[in-house]
């Protein structure tokens, strides 16, 4: 049996989903794949718990249950204030799991934490699209020296293996990718076509849904999707800049817009493309025809086709959602256990 | 540059696409992952051409050339007879691409030819389904001790990377896999959909293009969407036997029956099943609803849904295809490549 120790930064809704689905399924994955996944450190933004010989299943779902940036509260292992080689030092994660808020200003604290966890020797898996985004080459550098894997398929169409799926193509000459990446917006269109909302009160609706954030600009300024766009051009090898992206915003889109297009028997779609051979990028308003795949891709769901020079496919999914999400960060630490030499 | 040297076993159809794809991109493949990939024999049912320093890229496109089953007239390299062994005492690959015709009955020459290269010491790539439906537990065991890896993932939607992606997901417990699995009855029937023709004039029509096959049993009887059920659930660590699965043969669909079928607004379709919790499988002619996502994957579009305990995906691609076939196996053979250790 393989033991694998793992440290997760950034404890929010994903942070505690993989916490908790790792807690209920871990004798599973032992079982299966003589792996022992066992948690040894976790930090939020005010605090840490480390547990060198790491938490037991009830420890687990009991940290899932604290109040948001309240694991200092955690009894014996937790402390105040966040000092990442702390962890390190103390309890030496094999990989580090990084959970952090995007911030594309500065890419920090993930990218920080990323090269920390590299350089100390740990893999590193991350649904932080941001530090990728801006610093994507350094990290992949930094873990290609080392030769550590640094793992990421939760940044693009979360709930799914989509770029696992991508980066396998190795063959393929990758010529377009193109889809509904962003599950909030597609949802307020979605709202927006149903049930005849305008775009504020759709907005509305996935805000207090939880859907939508608070500030909802990085969804509905096309910049979300642009991120993912900029991380499959990578994936592809075939890098473009996000400041390079033509975006549109969702928001000028009107109830009277839905309804004209309707009535051509279109239905109207917030589509992010890349074409690789053009080298151009955008996140775009588009009238699709209601038999198009994509126009059947509703609510929270994400769909891209991939145009290759030897075929085409299609693949839908969930974008998001904590458990999922959660799985699909789970499903890159599996294979890192199972694959790196750590 | 890391050099790897490939024997390839099976030179019908995928053989030779194989071939020549590798032909036209190796240079590029080479470039961008820093690995060389040589061909240093191709065997065919009736002869072989070892050349141990490598096949160049003039050589590997005049094969593809050659007559079916006559590279044993292919010049200096070439000679009459298949022997594995030959091929392993002077080329010694490191990798064996086997992409023999599947039988069902024994298995045959596949089985015997992925063992024997793995007792060699070779990593094994196949397209072949037969050795697996039958064998896998003995295929993979063998690999397995000689810590050396076994790809297949073109015997399921060949065209694309469904089974990669569908390994992938290790953290989740698969409940069920649905999806149209062969392209040769789903061509049938959307010929007779579109086209108003009855079951024997479009499984000629399938003939004439090369899609079906002169005794198109295997496809009609369901016999090869149940060998792909299989191979599935022997992926996602639930195996079936075969002979377990209930089978209903295409052949019995009658216009009659599309025609009322498109009346009540519906669609007829092959779909193959598995139910991962009660472990039961099927091969069954289904009324599917116009907007379900199956009734728009038509002619030889593939398409499969994953339902795990934790999420939902669709996945629509090319199920065949010999230039798809190709880059499936060569993307294979590039992981191998990439990550095996001969």
């Amino acid at each position: 049996m393989k033991s694998i120790n793992v440290a997760v930064v950034g404890f929010g809704n994903v942070g505690r989903a993989f916490v908790k689905t790792l807690a209920l399924k871990r004798k599973t994955l032992s079982e299966k794949y003589g792996i022992n996944i066992n948690v040894v450190a976790i930090a939020d933004s005010k605090g840490m718990v480390i547990k060198p010989s790491g938490l037991d299943d009830y420890e687990m779902l009991k940290l899932c249950e604290v109040p948001k940036s309240g694991i200092h509260m955690f009894g014996s292992y937790a402390k105040q204030g966040v000092d990442i080689a702390e962890i390190y030092d103390k309890a030496a994660p094999n990989i580090h799991v990084e959970l952090t808020p995007a911030n594309y200003a500065t890419g920090e604290p993930g990218y920080t934490n990323i090269v920390f966890a590299l350089k100390r020797g740990a893999h590193v898996v991350t649904a932080n699209k941001a530090p990728l985004v801006l610093y994507y080459r350094e990290i992949v550098e930094e873990a290609r020296i080392r030769r550590l894997m640094i793992k990421f398929r939760a940044t693009v169409m979360g709930g799914t293996p989509f770029l696992e799926m991508l980066s396998s193509m190795k063959s393929h000459d990758i010529e377009k990718v193109e889809g509904i990446l962003n599950a909030t917006t597609n949802y307020i269109l979605t709202e927006m076509h149903e049930n005849l909302l305008d775009f504020e009160q759709a907005l509305r609706k996935a805000q207090a849904l939880g859907i939508a954030e608070a500030d909802p600009s990085l969804d509905i300024e096309g910049f979300d999707a642009a991120a993912k766009l900029v991380i499959i051009s990578y994936v592809i090898g075939k890098p473009i800049n996000i400041s390079s992206i033509y975006r549109e915003s969702v928001a000028q889109i009107s109830l009277k817009d839905v309804l004209d297009a309707v009535k051509q028997g279109h239905v109207i779609k917030y589509v992010a493309a890349l074409d690789a051979q053009k080298m151009v990028a955008s996140v775009k308003i588009e009238k699709v025809p209601r038999d198009n795949v994509f126009a059947q891709i509703n609510g929270t769901l994400n769909g891209v086709r991939i145009k290759s020079d030897a075929t085409e496919l299609f693949f839908i999914g969930r974008g998001g959602g904590r458990i999922e999400t959660a799985h699909t960060v789970l499903d890159d630490v599996i294979e890192v256990a199972l694959r790196g030499s750590a």
